[in-house]
């Protein structure tokens, strides 16, 4: 159900690629219940020029490996559990894809549990 | 007003693509009286690499010709109205662009009507 | 904070797409009040065949140098403080970048302000 979408800039290999977006999903599991199977990542790479980003917003000190990854999921999440996403987003691309934590930019977008369709053209998580 | 995302992976012909997006568009215009020519569409393709997905999350079996559909619209239509959608994008990309109904996944994001400017910085939809 | 997505027909320099990102977030700056350094931006070219609008919705005349604008942001700004975005986006981009008012398109996507992480795996905008 999440819908994952991970905005770089060009030049990582595909090994280095997967290794971000295991990551990603890797936290997601452990920290908000999604189920391993439940994994759909869109994985974007921009030139330098089409990928724009403030270096030091917020005092935070962002490079060109910077990794932006915006979540599209259903809703009900609480803060705690959302905040633990995002911390935990943050160490497993350090320390399994080897990207600075200040690179770590996160948009969640939450969406009605319904507006899912996973094939079939069945919504499969709406009560039956 | 619905702005559509279509990913997918690539290698199909711009004809191919072309249906794929008409379908997804016919079935806005039939099922929640999108108006025809409310239509706007970005279509990506994503090496193999790029596009991730699990094969049978939920028992469906997805294959390459995975087409993921994120689309943007005003909130308040009725489940039944966004359950007919889902079933008529399926049955449409069956029918006219050849697409295996496991293969289509939907996402709706739902905005405020006023949160649209289709030109001319005019919030459109916004009571007068 | 606001995710800022420009999708636009391939062919322009990157000094023109730069005009582009500029004019929009000078806009966001200006009329409600996203600090300056505040700017996280994406912008995508595509093929003609892969960017699909309708060229008269709303009898609003658009060309292929369309600009579609998609704003991923905190809520709670009034539709006075949106419609004022609407309107500035299209004046600067219009003075700025040489874009014809009728070819901007904006959809803005609100989400809590809690839902943001600008690096170290923080949710800096969550209520300490």
């Amino acid at each position: 159900m999440p819908l994952v979408r991970i905005e770089l800039v060009e030049g990582r290999t595909n090994q280095q690629l997967r290794k971000i977006a295991d990551a990603v999903h890797a936290a997601l599991v452990e920290t908000i219940a999604i189920p391993e199977q439940d994994r759909f990542q869109v994985i974007t790479e921009h030139e330098t020029s089409h990928l724009i980003f403030d270096p030091e917003y917020l005092n935070i000190q962002r490079s060109k490996g910077i990794v932006m990854i915006q979540i599209t999921m259903s809703s009900g999440r609480s803060l705690d559990l959302r905040k633990a996403l995002f911390r935990r987003i943050a160490e497993r691309l350090t320390a399994e894809a080897g990207i600075r934590s200040e690179d770590v930019l996160i948009n969640l977008v939450e969406v009605a549990k319904e507006n899912w369709s996973f094939g079939n053209g069945i919504a499969q998580y709406a009560a039956a």
